[in-house]
């Protein structure tokens, strides 16, 4: 299996009228998105907020269920938080895959919106199958990264469809629907 | 397309030590549940708890998105909750689903356990597709369902897994990923 890794980016990305803007961090998204990811094989996933009161916050909660009564409570939220990073910069997650994987990552740049030369899921799960990596995959909040973020990608992969034209999955659910396509054992569709 | 319910019970489920309880709403099980079930096509969300201050909590998160200044400011979050309905028991729901659809539903508990002669999401997504059903698709919270409820099902679905031995999806990403492999247009695996 490949080596994957996941950021959550807060900066850069648009808010509702498409200014670039840093995002609040969602508690949830810790939560979910480290027991999605461990689910998945994902190595590690980093938070990336560029505000330190933001980043105290997530370590903060981090810690909680790292240690103490929390963790000894509930060992399977312990086990999931020990792949959360938080850091400050995408540069920063890079120069750790890099360190980490001992290569640069492939980066593949998530979105909710159709984009030229997006490449589809089975594509990309024959790419990972192929290739162990690192693959660095990037999520991001508000309403969707920069532009700038996908025009650096290597990749840029198609949003997740439903039947009808409604298509406003929480990143939450986005991360684990595509974790999901990407690294679930067996054919797709089991 | 079938026509498909969702319900998301708080009670009869099991807590950490096995015994049935019932257990309180997260907030965001509301917002990302109902964002997923309308991007999969959902007719209606059921959130299932048989406790008067929590079905008013609730009630209450669910007005506020669907009317006043929030409904204006974020319209696709009204769209979501337009969906939502909160209700005492499970007898309700299967009461409502028929008789909005004019017949019974197929009822599909999903669980995060192995269950004898669980049935897998390509069987399933053929026979949501020769069926339109109504077919009902159940959810637990806690530590997962009581054995009650999956003996009355009409089926249980097979637990999402991972590549690994960690299995330990919020509700609210399996919601996700079920309704993937289940609604998604196209080959599964697309």
């Amino acid at each position: 299996m490949s080596d994957v890794y996941l950021a959550l980016l807060h900066w850069p990305v648009l808010n509702k009228d498409g200014r670039v803007v840093t995002t609040a961090i969602t508690c949830f998204d810790l939560h979910d998105i480290a027991r999605a990811a461990l689910t998945y094989g994902v190595r590690r996933y980093f938070l990336v907020n560029p505000l330190p009161s933001q980043r105290k916050l997530a370590e903060r909660i981090t810690r909680y269920w790292q240690s103490g009564p929390s963790a000894d409570w509930n060992p399977t939220r312990r086990d999931a938080f020990q792949i959360v990073r938080v850091v400050e910069r995408l540069e920063e997650v890079i120069a750790a895959v890099r360190e980490e994987a001992g290569e640069a990552p492939r980066v593949v740049v998530t979105t909710a919106r159709p984009w030229p030369r997006a490449v589809g899921y089975e594509w990309l799960r024959g790419q990972m199958a192929a290739d162990e990596g690192p693959w660095l995959l990037l999520f991001g909040t508000g309403w969707g990264l920069a532009e700038e973020v996908k025009e650096q990608a290597d990749y840029v992969l198609e949003p997740v469809v439903g039947p009808g034209a409604y298509n406003h999955l929480s990143v939450r659910a986005a991360v684990a629907v595509i974790l999901d396509r990407l690294l679930a054992p067996g054919a797709p569709g089991r």
